[in-house]
Formats: structure tokens, sequence, C-alpha cells
């Protein structure tokens, strides 16, 4: 099946916008990976699945309303933020964070609110990093979410007990024994995590998700998950944070966006990679730290930083070579076009 | 009158000058709403209207000093940030915060230091914003004045008490009935906290000032207190932060730097503007809610921060006709200019 | 002795490079300096010497392997933050931080990919900055040890105590009287706190390192150490603090780099640098009060701030004649250089 049959159409278009826009958040520009990564989180939680449509609609709504670029548009850009910042504040406000609550009145106005402000953060943070060629990654989602979570906890109207979810490895237990459900429970925990879903289960359908556009992201997906658990056990983290996936949501993003996507994979880039994933893993515990005692959550900060820092200071190295946002596509692609100008 | 008389005179210059920076606070570049705005601050308090004045000099003959742009200091944009932060020093260090208090010696090197530095400040945001066409809004007071606060509490010489002056709507009772003054002196004291004036009359009296130099700039900061506290009412917040202004005052400035200053006035960009004050209003709560633990106030922040977001983000749109800084006069002859280009 | 003797050679190369990266904490691109500031760390601590060279090397070899720019290398940029970055996880996580403790196996590899991140941060700011032609100074040190201070205190593999090393005045008692070695122990541990020693000895030592390359540049350290010790005199800062060095050790460093290096040295930018020091040291008390309660130190972060809010600005101004970081060497050539140019 053609991947970008719908993506012009005049009327189902929008529906083929929005699927990318659930799968740019794993950097997939590809609806069935959408689909799929849609179904992981219904098969979780029905509530997690209509709230994870609605922040990409209200996003590319709000990019469409406001004139943006249609190119971006088309790609899902304006989507994936708004997805992610309304999925964060669900599942945090929510008493069973696992499924979710069903939100109120006031507080869909105010996630719809959160999720139109992504596509302007968005818009904002392409314009600044666009001279150096660095994608805004999920940073718009990371500011807007929290900015919104803030507030929420503290406003009348909407209900919202105490933080539910844990926010860092504090909260867990130090004298648990590793298991080998710690290793695939938090492997898929962590992919889970990337989108807030608590089911491990899903974390491999996301997996799936993203192999079905590319085999090489859905392998560093899992690679990165992988090597932030064996991080956290060699340096003695809580068993409870690694069988949550906590370590490792980041890391996977981080693997996936230096592990062939953003630069051409290479031997030297995976390595640059590892060295990315190692270095997200221990940051992901200082930022949660650092925020734990405000009760806010990490979000995926900790891969936005490490990822900006990696791929907006290579472009001082000549050891890499980098993929500019605008012709990012899968690393398969990538790769070959780079073999391609230099065998010509 | 002729509101340019003086910009260009050998020796009444500097005061119109001077006038012109209290004036820019409100994004007004006239001495004569400098000079009753100034009024509205010594209606209040002796010690405010004297000590604005003294800020508003010391940023403007630092930029003398350093020989900085003739225009940028005759259109007093070197004078509005002196002017704030030294207001704030005082605020937040006075026993009684409504009426201020004489600062000490130390307290006045301090206070002149501080407005020196947002001469400096200023121009470096200025040089690192002016390619994205963005001004540095109030973001050297934000800045410095944060700096400056935290460590006057902690020097001998200076004699502080703890804050006096809430900062954060966790101070406020939240049982209280909303009624009329709530709104009238709501809206006024919104205005009178830009300037950090607890006095609702010289609320009103300031947003004469604005008027006498822009009726849309006036309305708008109507408008933004009005919404303000509309938002914060049905979200519940408490009634003493509504009717002391806290949620409003930093609504009132996005609502005139995005209602026709540096967007042009269409329906298009009066929604972005609705949009832009209801997410300050929120969002004043959030940063209020985060800074409260370490005591700090959020100043002018939150209003720096989102109308950066969407007028930088702006530009990635089509449906918003941007201003420039170096361009933005008043709603009125933005507008006015727009519409004849399009004639011609 | 020609200190660019080995600059250039083959296999001797790489020591210079290492020497040269200990030399440009202080702004000094000269191995002989650096050798001498080496010996002023040995004599302190044997620990503290080794870690010195381990993070200077980890930093250089990092940006060799990604084949970063060789002008750069061998000036010794990639080696100082890496050093300093390595002293600092010593010192605060050592029981004894006067000395420092021999680091676990675990906590090597840490500071192995902590210094070795600060290359790729250093590259990332630069490549942010370059076109304001404003130097990355120490903010790569500055972050990467927040991020990984952090963490190091959480993780069960490192053993680390608290923080045993006072970060605040706030720790200090507020009734000591101000005595003659306040004076000069507390200028030489200023001078001794830019690389972590407490020992007023080593902080001399540095100074002569210093004049070996540049005779202004060690005045100017004095200078801003001296100044910063009297301000906080002047506004009552705790005895402890000033003796420890702990007001002075930013103060000195934007008196080196304002001082002649990023500026020349005339009678105005004398005063301009002098204005730096104050703020500085009284931002150093504002920071750290800041971030006492998550205790973390201020590092060099107030240094950084402060001027990149001097040298950023100054572009605006044409009070002052800046240097462009990629043609500072000394105060004295940058001088002799300028007047070349006006006798032209």
């Amino acid at each position: 099946m053609d991947q970008n049959r719908f993506r012009d159409h005049p009327t189902l278009g929008f529906f083929d916008w929005v699927l990318r826009g659930v799968g740019q958040v794993v950097f997939q520009n590809n609806p069935i990976s959408g689909l799929i990564i849609l179904g992981a989180l219904f098969y979780n939680s029905l509530i997690y699945g209509s709230i994870c449509i609605l922040g990409a609609v209200v996003g590319t709504v709000t990019a469409i309303a406001l004139k943006a670029d249609k190119g971006l548009i088309r790609d899902g850009l304006f989507g994936f933020n708004g997805a992610l910042v309304a999925l964060a504040l669900v599942a945090f406000t929510s008493a069973d964070f696992r499924s979710g609550a069903v939100p109120s009145i006031y507080m869909i106005v105010y996630i719809v609110f959160a999720a139109a402000l992504t596509s302007m953060v968005f818009s904002t943070i392409a314009t600044l990093l666009g001279p150096h060629k660095v994608a805004a990654l999920t940073m718009p989602f990371v500011l807007v979410g929290w900015l919104f979570l803030f507030a929420v906890l503290k406003f009348d109207s909407i209900e919202a007990g105490p933080l539910a979810k844990p926010v860092s490895p504090d909260q867990y237990a130090y004298d648990v024994a590793y298991a080998l459900p710690t290793w695939y429970m938090g492997i898929g925990n962590a992919i889970g995590q990337i989108f807030f879903q608590d089911n491990w289960i899903s974390g491999y359908l996301i997996v799936l998700g993203i192999a079905v556009n590319s085999r090489i992201s859905a392998g560093m997906a899992l690679v990165g998950a992988s090597v932030a658990a064996l991080v956290a056990v060699i340096f003695g983290a809580p068993e409870g944070a690694i069988r949550d996936g906590l370590f490792g949501y980041n890391a996977a993003l981080t693997a996936i966006a230096l592990g062939g996507f953003f630069l051409v994979l290479t031997v030297r880039s995976f390595v640059y990679t590892l060295f990315g994933i190692v270095v997200t893993t221990w940051l992901w515990a200082s930022v949660a730290i650092f925020l734990a005692p405000i009760g806010m959550p990490v979000l995926t900060s900790t891969f936005v930083i490490v990822t900006w820092f990696m791929l907006i200071g290579q472009y001082g190295f000549k050891a890499l070579i980098p993929v500019p946002p605008a012709e990012a596509t899968t690393p398969e692609d990538n790769r070959r076009r780079y073999l391609e100008t230099l065998s010509r």
C-alpha cells in the first residue's frame, strides 16, 4: 500500500496528516505507523487513544487556521506536540494514571488551548533553530507541558488530585532485586512511556508501528531502551523505575534521532548514538531529581537537550554526516541517498 | 500639542527621553503619556514616583555614556526596563509595599547598578533577537529583577524584611465570593500592577496616559485585564488575587503588544490576541506557583514568554500581518500604513 | 623560551594542547601557564592535579576523534571545560573536598563521559554564538557540571556523601569580624576556587601562571578578586564566605575576560570591567541563594551570564572596542594591534 496515497487528498488528507502527527512523535512520517501506534494506545486505554487524537487534531487545525506551511502540516509536524501535551495533561491529572480519567469540560478547554499553543511554539523554535539546521524535536511539548501542568493543579474548577504518576527514581524502593521482567517489561514500558502508556505490550506494538516505516528506527528504539536499562542496572538504579521504563523513554528517542535519522548511520555515528543513549539515561535521572521537589515530570526534556547538544555541536565536527531536518526521511533512505552522492 | 516637540531639543531632550521611557513600559513612545503615568504613580506614592524617575534616568544615562544608538535612546527604549527594575527592588523590599519605603544609601547604589545593567541586557537581547524582528520587551527587567532580588535579601547592609507583597494565588484565601469590586478594582489594579501600584485609581489614570497616545492600546489594556479577570473567575481562582490585579497585569501587556502594536489589528489578529490573553492568565498562575517556593515574584515574565512565542512563531504563519519593532508606532498608525500599502 | 615551540609538533603537540587547555580556564593560550597552574594544583593535592589532566585529555581526545577544527584543538579550547567538569565532579563528591578523594571506577567512567560531552556542548554553544562574536566561555562546563552533579548523588554504585563543600553564603556564620586573613587569604582562595582549590597559596601560584603569559590578565585577576572582597565587606557578607574566596572566583574571571581580553583595555573599558566585577559579586550571592535549596553549586555561571550580557550588549555601544574571540590573544597584544590600526 502506498503510504502517501492520502497525503494530498482534498478531504481524506486531514486524517492522513493527523495520523502522521501521531507517527511523528517517534519520527515516522507515515500514516500507517500512526494508525498502529494509535491502536497500541487504544489497546491500553480508550481514553488515552481518544485524547491522543484530540491533541493531534487541535495542533493540526491550529496550523491550518493560521495558514502555516502546507508541507509541514501534511508531514504531521503540527500534530505530534499537540498529541503529547494532551496525553501529558490527562496522565498527570488522573487518579489512575494507567488508564487515565475522562477530563472535565474545563479540562478539555484547557487541553485545547495547550495543544493549540504547541503549534505556535513549534513555529517559534523552528524559526530560531532554522539557521542551525536542527529540528524543534519535542521541545514545544516540553515547554507547554510544564507551563500548563503547573497551573492545572491550582484551579478550583479542574479537579486534579496530587500527581499520581511517579516522576523520579527517588520515589521507588532501592532494595528490590533485578529480575527477568525488569528487562522485557522495562524495555516495552520505556517505548510505551514516550506516549505516557504504562503498558509494556503497548510499547512493543508501538515498535511494530515504527518498523512498518523503518526497521532501523524500530531497532534503534529497542537499542536505546535496552542500553538505558543496562546502564541503570550497572549504576544501581531502583528496579521499579527501570521496570516502569522511566530510564528508557528519553534514551529511546535519542537513539531514534541520532541513530540514522538526523545523522547518516555509520559505525562512527552508531558509537556517537550509544554515547548519547548513555548520557541521556544518566541525565534523565538528573533532571528528574532536579524537578521532583516542585512535582514536575521530566517529560522528554532530556532527550531534547542531549540531542540538541549532539546535533548542533556536530556541525563543528567532520567525523559525522548530518541530515538536515527538511531532508530527513528514514535512516534507510538517508543512507541510500548519501551513498548515491558518494558514488557520483 | 506636538508630542515630538522636545525629542531633539539639546537640553530639554533628556527629560523628553526619560518621560518616553516611562511610557514605553506600556509601549507608548510619547512623553505626555509618560507624564500622566508618572502622575498616576505620584498620586499613589511620592516614593514610587521618584524611584520610577530614578530608574528611567539611570537606564538612559548609561546608554548615553556607552554611546548607544541615538534613535533608541530618544525613543525612551533604554529607560523603561530601568524604571521597572527600580520600582521592583523598592516594592519587594518595603515593609508596606503599597506606598513603598525610602531606600537606604546601600539600596540606592544597588538600584543604580541594577538599572544600569538593564541597558546592557536590553542591548544584548535586542542583538540576539534582531534577526527575528521581535522586540526585547521587558525581558531585561525580568532577568535583572530576578537576579538582583535574590541577593538583596541576604546582604546585612540592606534592611529588607520578608517579602511583604504576595506573589502567588496560593497566598490568598480560596473561599471568598466574587463581588462587584472584584471586577472594577481588579481591572484597575491589574493596570496599576504593571508599575507595582496596588491602587486601582492609579491604574485607570495609567489607562488615560495610554489613551493620550493610542485609544486602541488603552482599549486593549482594558480588554486584557477584563478577560484575565473573567478567565480567573471561570476557573475558580481566589478572589483576593483577582481583586489585587495579579492575574491581569501580564495579560494587559500581552493584549497591548499583540492587539495592534506588533500585529496589524484585524479580526484574525484580535482572536489571536484573545488567545494570548487567556494563555497569559493561566500561565501567570503557573509561573507564580513555580516561583513561590523560592519567594520570587513572576514580574512580567509570562507576558514576555507568551508574546515571544506568539510573535516569533507567527512569522511561520500567513494569517497575520507583523509589524517589525523598528516600524511599530501605534496600532492606529500601523493599520493605516498597512491599508495604504494594500491600496497601492 | 618560545611558547609555541611544541604547538605543531607531531607527537609532543598533544601534551602542548592539553597544557593550553589547562591555561584556557583563565584565558591563557600558553602551555607554560598551563604547566604552572597544574603545579599549583599538585601543590594542593595530587588527586586534583591528576583529575585536571584527565579532564583536559578526555576533552581534547574527544575533539580529535570527532575531527573538530584543528586550530581550536591546538589552542586548548576543547580541554578547559573537560578539566573543570572533572574537577567539579570530584570536588563535590569527596568527603574531604580540600584534597579530594580518589574516584571509584564507576565515577571515572562517569567523569570521562562528562568531559567528553563538554566538547560537544562547546561546539554547540560556539555555533550558536558564532554570529554574535562572543565566546562560549565556561558555559559548557557549567551546563554539563550541573546535569552530571545532580544524578551522581543518586546512583548506588557511586559512593557520594552529602555535598561537603559549602555552596552559598547562607552556610556561613554572619557574626565573624573581618580581619587581615579575610583579605589575603580571601583573594588567593578566590583565584584557587576557579579550579576548586581551597588553598590560597595555590591561588597565588595560579596568578603566577597567568602572569607568565600576560601581566595585565594576572593583574585583572587580582583586581577582580580584591574588588569582590571589598564589595562583599561593604555589603556585610559573612566573613567565612569571603575568606574562602567564594565571592571572588566568578568576579576574577569576569575581570580577566572584560579587562583587556575581549575588550581593548582603555579607561572606559576598565570602568566597564569594574562595573562587571561588582555586579558579578552580587549576582554570585544571588545565584548561590537560588541554587542552595537544591544543593547545587553556582560553578562559574555568574561569570558567564554577566560577561555575556556585557559583551553581546556592547556590540550596540560605540564606547568600547571589542576583540572577536578568534583574534583575542592577550590584553597586551590586543591593545598593541588596536593602536597600530589607529596609527595607520
